[in-house]
């Protein structure tokens, strides 16, 4: 039987037309590929780079039935698509990555069970909280402290509350809306850290290396490699994401988040989460890398081989956000800058209107 | 007053819808900016990427005038922009590169009257041609030898003549249709050379390594760079372009075609033709250089300040032709390969369907 694979002209559908679907797009394009956004929100940065787009709802049937008629694959921008968004899609035209993966990744509980279970990869400790006395009961296992999550939609550091203190856990849970939910022990880290890592139909997986990143009001505000890692702990960091993504059966790039503690035997690592997608804290991909995580998203996707992950610089993506991007013509005139735009009409704070990749000859930031 | 300068969000207009309008769209949207393609062909490769596009005849003025309305900025990916067209726009919104560099660049006799006079750099001796008897007065002044080109709408070898022999020059004339012509001087070169150089709106200058040309049928084949040129040639390649565009006034990308000439008093450099537009045998900028000459180009017709032109990369460029472009499987697998296919949906024998950029470490290919 021969293998899933796109020719030349077909076109890749994408759910969602943020500025990761933009810079899929544009990759798309360089191998000869179109694309086909489908978005609720009319003006989507996606839709100025796109050969055509649907404005459409993501329940809406009759949008969905011609969107896959006119697309030779589809796959996502973000992990928030509607499971039967999804069931739909996926029984006209294959689905990259699988739902299994939306599934997994959708519901905080899920993952970690998932990750832990399944994958073979540690986390911190995570208990389900249904209730504030199945929170408290929770919060007394794991010495008073913890992060309490809502299990769905949560991002940026949206529906979630520290809890340090006795008195931060009274009301916790009707605070975050009594829905369910999970508490994770507090890790004492020192570092955040991601590896991007890409799974082809057929089974070929190869790596990125790993990220240290920086986040700011849990928003990520920059990522550097090299990251400053033991080679023990990159190659363990590399095994992680391969594991997670070859135990998901995955298609497409997957951004997987760690943290780095040290423990009482040396420094080890825990999964904070994944998404199965391209990744902010990848972005460093497309000036440093051979391959960008776009293009190797949309190799991927279209059954292709993926390309060399080897890094040709040294590197700190900085994310431009709310009017930090006004600063435009500055980095423009830094020799070592390179600046993306996501070209959104509107400022908001906070808001990712761009990133910067500083660039350094290799061996620089080591 | 202030100068000229866009803000991201703006429009750029493209006249054309190639490939290399393509790349321009690209490299647009990845500063944040919009562009819109006005062609006359149907399923141009450039609509796939661009926010808008318009369908009609370079001469319909309606459609001019509403494309006019639409932009901030208009430019073109080839040099054969009709007169008329250019400046019916020129009249309502600003044109980058200016007329001037359509006027000079549309007509050979204009273009080495330009160089030599204008300019101030060597080109081959050249002679007008308006009729078979001024052709043979001209062939012996120049030895008997010499290229009979149209002075219009020559392109990869069509509308030109190689006369060697007494024979080639009879009837050379009414064979090229009696249009108004030019007799080239035979130039015993022993290398074809490139220069991209840019020049932004205010003055600032900043050229590209010299690349070294191998054409097949008068279609270019493959670009390198490292040439393997000394650094005094390099230099004179970097003075004779960057002459050329500031003789201009110009604003963009220019591309200019160097012949390197063993003379008696050793190496030199002649002007073999100049292209006011990104260049095909710049292309390896786009995976080799921290700016494309696409970026380039949009920086520059933006009002915006140019980007390094720092080479990161030893490079060849190979032009896939044809049904070459079939074996892009095979360049996807190749590590240090970076594809690109221009969306073009038919393949024709010597049709520039897609490139290639082999990278190798820098100081490989010296």
């Amino acid at each position: 039987m021969s293998q899933f694979s796109l020719h030349p002209g077909d076109t890749i559908g994408i759910l969602g037309g943020g500025q990761l679907a933009r810079m899929l797009s544009t990759a798309a394009a360089r191998l000869g590929l179109k694309t086909h956004i489908y978005a609720p929100e009319e003006n989507s940065p996606a839709f100025q780079v796109s050969d055509a787009h649907t404005i459409a709802a993501y329940e809406d049937e009759k949008a969905l039935e011609r969107f896959a008629e006119r697309v030779s694959v589809v796959t996502y921008e973000f992990e928030n698509v509607p499971a039967p968004t999804a069931a739909f899609l996926q029984a006209r035209v294959p689905v990259h990555p699988g739902s299994n993966a939306l599934h997994v990744s959708q519901d905080r509980l899920t993952e970690k069970t998932f990750l832990t279970q399944e994958a073979g990869t540690p986390t911190a400790p995570f208990a389900k909280v249904d209730s504030q006395q199945q929170l408290e009961e929770a919060l007394a296992a794991f010495q008073g402290k913890g992060v309490l999550k809502t299990r769905r939609f949560g991002y940026d550091g949206k529906g979630q509350l520290m809890l340090r203190k006795p008195e931060d856990a009274k009301g916790a849970f009707a605070k975050l809306g009594n829905q369910p939910a999970i508490l994770e022990g507090l890790i004492d880290f020192t570092a955040e850290l991601s590896v991007i890592t890409a799974r082809a139909v057929g089974g070929q997986v190869l790596s990125y290396e790993a990220a240290r990143n920086l986040h700011e009001n849990h928003i990520l505000k920059s990522s550097t490699v090299p990251a400053g890692l033991s080679k023990t702990i990159r190659e363990e960091a590399r095994r992680i994401a391969e594991s997670i993504s070859t135990s998901l059966g995955y298609i497409g790039v997957l951004g997987v988040e760690l943290f780095l503690v040290e423990g009482d035997t040396g420094p080890h690592l825990l999964v904070n989460e994944i998404a199965p997608r391209v990744h902010n804290s990848g972005h460093w991909t497309e000036d440093a890398a051979f391959t960008s995580q776009f293009e190797q998203h949309m190799r991927a996707v279209a059954g292709w081989p993926l390309g060399s992950t080897q890094r040709t610089h040294d590197v700190t993506m900085e994310n431009l956000l709310g009017d930090e991007a006004q600063s435009y013509r500055k980095v423009l005139a830094t020799a070592n800058a390179r600046l993306t735009l996501y070209g959104k009409a509107e400022v908001r704070t906070g808001r990712k209107m761009g990133h910067v990749n500083h660039l350094h000859p290799l061996g620089n930031l080591e």
